[in-house]
């Protein structure tokens, strides 16, 4: 391993950077690597952009919206919330409304959780693209990608994306520990007239530092080594190919909760997320005791409901290192779960519906190696 | 890590031999470890207590037996072989039978594989015992144990096994790299007159070493100190405990397999082995083609039917680390790969057998942690 | 693994921050573990406990303390630098000096790095503590432990520390990744009122997920179990040992300078660190050759001299998971890269004399196990 | 991680196989590679090519030239030892000698260990073969090649080797756990007519198995991803830069034996050994003494002597992955352990030694990278 001082380590630094640029799909984008998580690079996206007093437009349609929000709050920033129904994705139309009754411009930025990891809703970047366009508004796109980026396609330049924000724990399969930001040219401008506080998320030390290679002070090395295997791992496979993987993986869940007739968080097929889905149980029933006992009976992690879901829903992960049987397992797993705790569920049936999916949807065997 | 000449490695050695007798259950046997696998450890039960010419009795009811005899046989042992159908049992009668017809002790040991890996039968050696007692035999009883020690109960002391033989890479939870005997003082003291030739696998050599806690040549040092963890967790849970969830896992199998309408290998139930089960097909489908699509198309590693059985059968492994939801989801594979090469199964059929099975004899959630 | 919701997690969690506590040596302190690195410490400890416009005092010795000082200026605090040469420790009387003339008691805390890493210098907390006790002032003592803390004796509680800051990569040998730091009673008691903002580096959230046994986002998994592992490593050899083998390892490094006839950066015997020492280099000779040639002909990691006494030194790291033969090899690496840029070393004079040192100071023999 | 038995396996066996043959620089010969240890090679060259009652012709210089004829004594053959004093290479002239004198060419084979571990000595195989052929000899020509292939030159078919054998552990460095073995056609036609017993190390069901890409039990299937991962370290350094680097270090510490003023127990300068040294203590010294002091004052683990030289000497390996900084380390702690037991030597004399060395043999600064 390469010390971080060492002669030999800006070659790792300058692949990172860009093979980063690809997968935030980026010409002129700037990635930083903060030793931090993605909670630190909605941080660092927004103190290194703005100053206190700054207006902000966003979206809240779940948790880590709600989250986001909070964030930009806590320092100063006051921000005008489009609340929508959590299950909904961001509504372009609401958003350019919003912008062109911003007459005076004032809004500076339209916060924007990709993929809604509380609810499984992905909201349609091209279309807030063109709304913002639409209403010929100048604010940035701030865009937590936390549970999109390298699981969905995630297209920095085409959508006009400001701030791309992500972590090392989900599509990049590394343990947490990695806050990742791509700015814009438009966002970098920003940082000299920024006046929010900051210095360990300081994108001016980490510029100078990462244009020789290094870091401004003690990288999670580890962490960059396995980020330069989860990139080449992503890069090889390519791109396109990643995404309908997690697709592929994501219908054979949403096969098995129909067949189950239980309803999904998200309101709209068209968003339904391929990286996480949310079941909603049904009433008299708490989500909460399908995630217990999947945990303690059957060693299955699912994902709580959280905040105005608590208890309404649970939540399947699929992104990641994961195959088609690891889930068929978990399905099973969750549907022994929700009989034990009283959901009228035939054992087997969501797992037939996704082995269904999964077997037509199978490479052909004819062109299996 | 310690060297394996250093002052401090008879420690690690000492505590190999003693937990290891616990897993044997033994008090009086002496437990060797090679650099080899269970096939090795055939031969160094063989070579160290035998000499050319010598008679053996032994049943052949699967691949592996019959490769224990093949071993035999190339060391020029004479074998006089019981042949049963595969899927049956070890017959104690025919070998009580046979015992009591070799009136002048001619016959030398007894060979049995205690797990037919190849058909997933386990035979009984308790009443096994009872034969070669009820003949008078002087005869040593060798046991192959490869898929059952650490996973299916396994008494030397009790049942009267003069010669365990285990590898590393099953109930233990390793890679593939240690051959694992155990002797009985009875088979010791065969150690000295036994003429079959050896150098690797000579016990002289290893007990002189193994006294003063060091080994005769370079020791697989990296498995020995895996083989260190994993009999600490084992007899951290206990082998009772540890007997108890293989049979729970091998139940829901079994449930799926009678869900799917298909037979085992196994001709009787009381012989289905905890630690593999062995699924025939219908005539005129290929077993070798369900593996393959199993592996090509979802990445499930079934075993094949081997020599007799070839495209008879498929297997399913079911011993070590696994849990429930990784067998759930092997079932499903194995649904999806049958019905692709024409096999009449409806999915999920065997998977809700299975899980009503593991519903059932799962951890009452009250007393879950 | 347990997952970081898992109802099995709280009970790392508390038995990591108990563990902390010891190893600050506090009673009351309360540990704070942040995805993020000793730089991000200092920064969590600032914004928790500070309002903009707040004053400090702090002592400037080396480019780390310059750094500290830098970073509560960044987030709005005034600072009253007291400027030593470096390689001289903090001075007390000028501490003791500076609060004696602060009449309304208008500074809030005192900035000290207890062990400057970038002169190898130690400074006595004891004495600066006797000094703001003299004083009768109620500054917060704020210090920075990320190369002293597991490495050299470090008594928050019986020296008065408020806000101690370390993090994963030094003395706890773990990869960088850990922000972590202990705030007495008295530091916590301004949490509310502090008005710097924060969200990712903020206690309230912490404090309360903590209280469950949670983390208010996704915590740095492996490294909080690398955590537990270090811990416990530290714990069981006994922080008392831990230092003196700190001492034994530093001492031989000393000797082989003074072999050398070269010059610590530290200037008072009292004060040279048991975790780093700096080296001065003649007049006319580049440390950072010495560092570049170590690297590139050797393989050699020396530190190289930062800021103000860059080229005139280089560094030798001797905290965490290191022993005698290591350094020993170190220093002759570094014996080899001063005579190849042209310094006047005997090739073996510096390590002869730490093998003097390591050689008396060894477990005597009749008590070696 | 492919399964022993997937589809893919074949294509890591045969990657293996062609990677093994470069490495003993055969263009014909056939590797074998077996789940036992280079012990296991020795008997697995000799039971597949000999019969009970063959003659073989050995040298016998040191311990392992002395375990290598034990263990063909043991399967029945009987060998011509020429007896050297331990510290002597192989004589061609003895050699060529008794070949002659073998009227009836009744030797089929002359056993050679080429790097003597025991004594540090390389014997020199390219005048063996000219031996052999001058005495127009048809025997086979059996090689050790465990302490020597990938550290040590082996042409394989430019110096007739006909069975070439060699470990995982040292040049490979791998953990023990794989004997390794290469065949020439000569070696391999005499298998069939070979009449010792064998059946785990048969080269026919290996033969027969690796055709198809697999192996005919279950192989140690880390090491094997071990092997292909050190087969490409190996490959990519380039074999004589890999031997070049072994020299530089071996040259090293013979110059610090030199410094201490002490013996080499190799005789012949142009035989001392590139992979271990064994270093003669001085009469009314034990060298078991330095080898326990080193380890347990300093933690370094230097080589006995064994059987006919225990306690006259002791060993420094270096080989495999190791570079100057922990050869100078361990020298350093040799040192101290010499003098620890009474031995005159200087600290850091034979240190110095080696730095001058190392420091003249080292990549010229312009060219570092």
């Amino acid at each position: 391993m390469e010390d971080h001082r060492s002669s030999k380590f800006p070659e790792l630094t300058r692949e990172l950077l860009a093979d980063l640029k690809q997968v935030f799909q980026t010409g002129e984008g700037q990635p930083f690597i903060f030793p931090a998580t993605g909670s630190g690079g909605w941080e660092t996206a927004l103190v290194n952009t703005r100053s206190p007093g700054d207006r902000l437009l966003a979206v809240r349609n779940g948790h880590f919206s709600h989250l986001f929000i909070d964030c930009a709050q806590r320092h100063g920033l006051v921000v005008d919330a489009i609340d929508v129904e959590w299950g909904e994705p961001a509504p372009p139309d609401r958003i350019e409304e919003a912008l062109k009754a911003d007459a005076d411009k004032a809004i500076q930025g339209v916060l924007i959780v990709h993929n809604e990891t509380a609810t499984g809703v992905t909201s349609d970047l091209a279309s807030i693209r063109r709304a913002i366009d639409a209403a010929g508004h100048p604010a940035l796109l701030y865009v937590d990608g936390v549970s999109s980026v390298c699981s969905l396609d995630f297209r920095m330049d085409e959508w006009g994306v400001d701030l791309a924000i992500t972590g090392s724990q989900k599509g990049l399969m590394l343990p947490a520990g990695l806050g990742i930001v791509c700015a814009s040219p438009k966002a970098l401008a920003q940082n000299e007239s920024a006046k929010c506080s900051r210095c360990f998320f300081d994108w001016g030390d980490m510029q100078k530092a990462n244009a020789t290679g290094y870091f401004p002070y003690t990288p999670a090395l580890s962490l960059l080594f396995g980020l330069q295997e989860s990139l080449n791992l992503l890069l090889e496979e390519g791109l396109e190919n990643v995404f309908a993987r997690h697709h592929r993986l994501a219908e054979g869940v949403r096969a098995a909760v129909r067949a189950w007739g239980l309803e999904l968080c998200s309101k709209r097929r068209e968003n339904d997320s391929d990286s996480v889905t949310a079941v909603m149980v049904p009433e008299g029933v708490s989500g909460a005791d399908v995630v217990d006992v999947a945990f303690k009976r059957y060693n299955l992690s699912l994902g709580a409901g959280l905040a105005r879901v608590a208890g309404k829903l649970f939540r399947i992960g699929h992104l990641g290192a994961l195959n088609e049987l690891m889930l068929l397992g978990a399905l099973a797993g969750a549907e022994m779960a929700m009989r034990d705790v009283g959901i009228d569920i035939a054992l087997g049936s969501g797992v037939a519906a996704a082995q269904d999916s999964y077997s037509r949807s199978a490479q052909p065997l004819t062109a299996a190696r």
